[in-house]
C-alpha cells in the first residue's frame, strides 16, 4: 500500500499508510493519546476517529481538552435528544440533527410539540444522560439501512443522495436508539454535563420551501452543568440587552412597515446618540488632518460601473431610471470620493489627502435577512478614503490605527484584530503587495496587539487589517477596517506629480472607525445594557421635585445646568414612583429636591446604581458631570 | 347703454358707459390725468389705454410716474429693435417682442445675427430713438393684416389663433415700420433714454419643440441712461458672483456628468461651510426646543398614498421597484415626521413636540432646468415640524419668526415677507382657518414688519408665511417659509390626549428656517461675493512667511491658532506672489511674518480689504478672531 504523509500541528510529518484512520495516528503519536481521541480534524473538517486518511493531509487530534470536543460533545447531545424524542414520541420521524456554533438542533417531523412536551423530552434527556450509554459506531449494510428506514422519507433521502455511495453505512448507538450517522460523538451520554432543549422553529427540508415542513428543536450541550449554566445566563441578559427590545423601551428608534422595512428612522433619544457619536468621530477626523465632503446618495450608475462595483454589486443596488438612464442609490462612498479627488491637480506635496464624511450607503439584503439595527437596507459609514504615495502608506495607517485605539478605548470594547493578504487573483505589483503587507504588519507588531493572520484573505485590490469589537458579553461584533486599494487609482486614473515632475497613482486607503453608525449603535445599546455613559445619554439629569412646592426650584436648578441634557419630572407622583421611573428609563442621574434641599439650597443627588448623597452643592456636582462628560468616562462616578 | 362700476385704487368707485376706454375713465376722473395716461392695468393686467372696459373691474391708471411705465417703455424698445432690425436686414421675419421684468425680448427667423450685427442693430436703434418717432396706434382690417404678413407664418398664425375674433385688428406704427400688437406702447420713441441689446440664445415657435428654430434676442431698456448704465452694472458684477463660477474657482462643490446632473458633489471647503450653517441651524433649533430626529431617503410610496403627496407629486419623484413594491426617494420630510410623532401617545402636556431634521431631499426637476445649487435634483432642507394645539399656534409662530429673523440678521440679508391666506379650495373648519389666520396676522402686525397679504394663495391644508431673501444686489430669493397644516394630522390620524380626557387632532406647522442649503448657499456665495464672514470661511487664516527662514516661525503660530482654520503658504515664492494669491482665494486675514517679525516676536496683519498692520501681537489678534468668529460679524473688522 502507498504512503501518505500527515502534517501535524507542530509542522512535524508522519508518513502512515493510506486508509490509516484518524485514531490510528493519535496511537502512532502514542499510546496514551490514541486513547483519549475523540475525534479528529483532517484539513480543517471536524471527522470521526474512525475516519480513513486516504490522502496526504493536515491533521489535529481532538481529545476532551480540544475546543473541538464540545462540538462533539454536542453533536452526541443531539442524539440523546433524538433517543428522548422517540421514547415519547415513537411517531416522530427524524430528519437531520447536526451542531452548531451554539448548541444543536434537530428537524422532526410528525409530532406537535408544545412547552409541555418539550420540558418531559428534556427530562428525559437527562435521564439517558445519567443512564451513561455507550455510544457506538456500527456498521449496517445498504439493505438494513432501508429497512430500519422503511417509514422515514428524510432518511431514504439521504441514503440515496449524500450517503448513496456509502456501503456499509455508518450508525450510532446508545441503548436503543440508533441513528444513520458519520459521527463525531464522544464514548458515553454521561461526558455530557449540561442539557438543555432551546426553542423550536419551522424549517424545511433541505432548506428548500418547496418541501416538507419540518419542526427544528434548537438545544445546547456543554461538558459541565456549570457552564450551562453559564451560558443560559448569558442568553437570559443578551435577550434582555436585545437592541431591538431597548431601542423600543428607550425610545431611541423605529422601522416601520408603511415607510419601509430595513430603513430606521432616528426618534430624538437615537439621533441624540448619534449626533454624540458623529461629533465624536468628527473631531477625531478634523483633529488628524480629514477634510470632510458629501457626496449624494443618488448617482448615475456610469459611476459604478467606472468603479468596477456594478459587476459585483448590481444585485445588491437599489436601481431606478431616471429619463431613461440608469442610477442607483450609492451602495459605498469611495466613488465619490475619488470623482472629488479627480476634479483638482495634485503635488507630491499634497498627499496625503484624506477625505471623511458620514456617508449613508444602501443595499438591498434580503428582506428575511433584516434584523433590528444589525441588518439594514441602509447605514451610515464613517467613511474615510486617503490618498497616499506608496512611502507614506505606514505612517497613515498607524495614524488609522491610532485613531481606530482611541474609538476602542473610549468606549471600553475590546477588539478581535486580523491582517488579511493577498489572494490568489489580484491587481498591482509584487513590489507593491510587498511592500504593503510588510508595512501593515510593521505597524500591528509595532502596535503590541495579538493579531491574526488570514493567509489569501485580502482583497483583490489590496491587504486589509478588519476588527471586530468584543462586548460586554463576549461576542464579537464586525468593527473598524483599514484597506489598502491599488484598483481604484488606476479605474479613475488618479494621478498627482512627483517631486521629479512624473505623474505616479497614488495609492488609496478606506478606513471607518466605527464601522457602520446603525452596527455600532447595536452594539453600544447592547454592551452598556441602554446605560450609556454621561455624555451619550439621550437624557444626562433627571430633577425630582419632592413635590409640586418644590417645582420652581427644580427649574432653577435646570436653568443652572443648561449645557447638559436634563428633564424636570413635573408629574404629581410619589417622589418614590418618580425614582423607579427614572431608574426604569436608565437615566444616569436623578437631582431629588423637597422643602430641605431648597432651605438649604443644595441637591440630593442619586444615580442609575442606586447610590445617594444629600447636602450637596451644585456647583460641585455640575463640576463632576463636566468632567464626567467631556472625559467621556464610560463609568457613571460621581457617587463612587 | 347699461353702465360697469369701475373701482379704482383708493377704493372709489365710477359708473362708466359699457365700452368706455381706459382713457375716457382717465379723462373723467380728471383731463390732466387723461392727458398723462399712457395705459393701464384692469383687474391685475396691464393694457392699452384704448382698451373697452366691457365689465365691472378694478383700473389703475399707468402714466410715466407708474411702476408699470417701465414696462410699456420695454414694449416699445422691442418696436424699436424689430424696427432697427428690419431697417438693416429686410429679410428678417417677426415672430413676438413682449416685455419681461428684466427688459423685452423679440424672437425673430431668416436671418443670423453675430456679435457685429447685433451691435449694427443696436446703433440703428439708437438712431430710430433719436428722431423720436410718434407711436401711433391704428386699425386694420383682417384682410389688410393678411396682405402684410403674405410672407410671415408666425404672424399669420397669431391671426389665426390669438387673434381669430378680431375685426378690425389693432396695430402700432412708428414711422415705416408697423406692427400687429395690442399695446400699450408709449407716445414716442424718444421716451426711451436707455436701451441696450444683451444676448441672443435658441427660442422655439410657441415653445414647442416640433415647431421651426427661431433666434430670440434679448434686450432691455430704461427711462433714462443712467438707469441702464447701473442695471448693466449690477449684471456685470451679478455674473462675476455667479455662484457656479465661485464655486469652481473656490473649489466649493462640483457636479459631475458621470456622477449625475442635479447633484452636487461638496468638496472639502463647501462642506466646511455647510457644517457651519448646519451647526448654527442645529444650535438654533435646540435652544428653541426641538428635538432632532433622522429619517432615510428611501421609503414605501405607501407613505406619501397615505400622506396625500402621491397624488400631486408623484411626477417629481424618484421612483424605484423593490421586491414589486414601489418606493420612492422622500421629496418631502413631514410624512417622516408625522410618522415617528404617531409611534408614541401624547399628553396635552406634552405639547408641543418640535422635530427637526437636516432632510435630504429629491425631487425630479427636468434636466433642462437644472442650474448650479439653484436648481438641483437633490437639496437639503433644515426642516423643522411642530405638533402643537390650536391655543399654541401663535406662541409657536411667534418663536418660529423670531429664529428666522435671527437667521436673517446674522448673514446681513434684508427680506420680503407674504402672508397667503384661504384659497377657495380647502380644509379644515372656518373657525380653525380664521383663528390660525388672525395669529398669524397678530404675530406679522407686532413684528413691526412690512407685509403683503396674498389672499387665496395659501396651501388647500392651511396658511402660511413665505419670506424671501434680498441679496446684496437687491435680488430676490426664496427663504424661509412658515405652513401651518391642517389636514396631515388628520391623514395620519394624529392625537393627543386633552386635559378633559378627550383625542383631538394636534395642528402641524412645516418651518424652515434657511429653506434648503443648497440655495441658500447659493444666495451666501453671490451675496458675499465669495468673501465670507470669517466664521464660514473655509480657510480663516494664511500664514505668509517672507522667506523659507520664517517657515518655523510661521508653525509655531498656526499651533497658537489650533482653534481656527489656518493654513501655512510653505511654497517658495516671492511675499508679493503670496499675498496675491491669498486675496485671490479671498482669505479674511493675512500674516505676513519676516525676520524682523521673528525677533520682536510679533505679526504683521493684513486683511482682505488691502489693509495692513504692522507690530501686532498675536495675542490682541487671536482674541480677535475669537469675537469675530464667535459673534458671526458679517464684516471682518481687525483693522478697521
Amino acid at each position: 500500500m502507498s504512503n501518505i504523509v500527515v502534517t501535524l500541528p507542530d509542522g512535524s510529518e508522519l508518513h502512515m499508510e493510506k486508509g490509516a484512520t484518524v485514531e490510528d495516528v493519535a496511537y502512532e503519536i502514542g499510546p496514551g493519546l490514541g486513547k483519549d481521541t475523540v475525534a479528529g480534524v483532517v484539513d480543517g473538517e471536524l471527522v470521526d476517529k474512525a475516519t480513513s486518511l486516504s490522502e496526504d493531509c493536515r491533521l489535529v487530534i481532538v481529545t476532551d481538552q480540544s475546543d473541538e470536543y464540545v462540538d462533539v460533545l454536542r453533536h452526541s447531545a443531539a442524539h440523546v435528544f433524538a433517543q428522548a424524542l422517540q421514547r415519547l414520541h415513537p411517531e416522530a420521524k427524524l430528519a437531520i440533527g447536526p451542531w452548531t456554533d451554539e448548541g444543536f438542533y434537530y428537524d422532526i417531523s410528525g409530532v406537535e410539540l408544545d412547552s409541555d412536551n418539550l420540558e418531559e423530552i428534556e427530562d428525559e434527556a437527562h435521564d439517558i444522560i445519567e443512564e451513561d450509554l455507550e455510544i457506538e459506531r456500527v456498521e449496517k449494510s445498504r439493505e438494513e439501512a432501508f429497512d430500519l428506514y422503511e417509514d422515514n422519507p428524510f432518511k431514504q433521502d439521504v441514503l440515496d443522495t449524500e450517503a448513496a455511495d456509502e456501503d456499509p453505512l455508518s450508525f450510532y448507538e446508545q441503548g436503543e436508539f440508533v441513528d444513520l450517522c458519520k459521527g463525531p460523538h464522544v464514548e458515553s451520554t454521561g461526558e455530557i454535563g449540561g442539557f438543555s432543549i432551546l426553542e423550536t422553529s419551522a424549517a424545511y427540508w433541505r432548506g428548500d420551501e418547496e418541501n416538507d415542513t419540518l419542526t427544528r428543536v434548537y438545544g445546547t450541550a456543554f461538558a459541565s452543568e456549570g457552564e450551562l449554566h453559564d451560558y443560559l445566563e448569558r442568553m437570559e441578559e443578551a435577550e434582555e440587552r436585545d437592541h431591538r427590545k431597548l431601542g423600543r423601551e428607550m425610545d431611541l428608534f423605529s422601522i416601520d412597515e408603511t415607510t419601509g422595512p430595513g430603513l430606521p428612522l432616528y426618534h430624538p433619544n437615537g439621533k441624540t446618540i448619534l449626533r454624540e457619536l458623529s461629533d465624536f468621530a468628527g473631531e477625531l477626523n478634523r483633529e488628524a488632518g480629514y477634510d470632510e465632503v458629501e457626496t449624494p446618495h443618488l448617482f448615475r450608475t456610469e459611476l459604478w460601473k467606472k468603479s468596477g462595483h456594478y459587476d459585483n454589486y448590481v444585485d445588491d443596488m437599489f436601481l431606478l431610471d431616471v429619463n431613461d438612464e440608469e442610477y442607483g442609490l450609492k451602495p459605498m462612498n469611495c466613488p465619490g470620493h475619488a470623482t472629488i479627488f479627480d476634479q483638482d491637480t495634485w503635488s507630491y506635496r499634497d498627499l496625503p489627502v484624506r477625505y471623511f464624511e458620514n456617508g449613508k450607503v444602501y443595499r438591498k439584503e434580503q428582506r428575511g435577512e433584516l434584523s433590528g439595527l444589525s441588518r439594514v437596507w441602509s447605514f451610515t459609514i464613517d467613511d474615510g478614503h486617503l490618498f497616499v504615495r506608496p512611502d507614506q502608506i505606514e505612517r497613515e495607517i498607524r495614524q488609522v490605527m491610532d485613531l481606530i485605539f482611541e474609538v476602542i478605548e473610549t468606549f471600553d470594547l475590546d477588539v478581535e484584530v486580523a491582517l488579511a493578504t493577498r489572494p490568489e487573483k489580484s491587481v498591482g505589483s509584487d513590489e507593491l503587495w510587498e511592500h504593503a503587507e510588510s508595512q501593515l504588519e510593521s505597524v500591528l507588531d509595532s502596535s503590541g496587539m495579538d493579531y491574526d493572520i488570514e493567509p489569501g484573505d485580502g482583497a483583490f485590490y489590496g491587504p486589509k487589517i478588519d476588527f471586530g469589537f468584543e462586548d460586554a458579553l463576549g461576542r464579537v461584533w464586525d468593527g473598524p477596517t483599514v484597506q489598502l486599494d491599488f484598483n481604484m487609482p488606476e479605474r479613475f486614473d488618479l494621478e498627482y506629480v512627483t517631486e521629479e515632475n512624473e505623474r505616479e497613482r497614488p495609492v488609496m486607503i478606506h478606513r471607518a472607525l466605527y464601522g457602520s453608525y446603525e452596527r455600532f449603535f447595536m452594539v453600544l445599546i447592547e454592551h452598556f445594557n441602554g446605560k450609556f455613559p454621561l455624555w451619550l445619554s439621550p437624557e444626562q439629569v433627571r430633577i425630582l421635585p419632592v413635590s409640586d412646592d418644590n417645582l420652581g426650584y427644580a427649574h432653577r436648578i435646570k436653568n443652572e445646568l443648561d449645557d447638559f441634557r436634563v428633564e424636570v419630572e413635573d408629574r404629581s407622583w410619589t417622589v418614590g414612583r418618580k425614582i423607579q421611573q427614572a431608574h426604569d428609563d436608565r437615566v444616569p442621574y436623578m437631582i431629588v429636591v423637597g422643602d430641605n434641599e431648597e432651605e438649604a439650597g443644595t441637591i440630593s443627588v442619586r444615580d442609575r446604581k442606586e447610590r445617594e448623597e444629600n447636602g450637596v452643592s451644585l456647583e460641585s456636582f455640575r463640576n463632576h458631570l463636566e468632567s464626567e462628560r467631556d472625559e467621556k468616562r464610560t463609568e457613571i462616578d460621581f457617587l463612587d
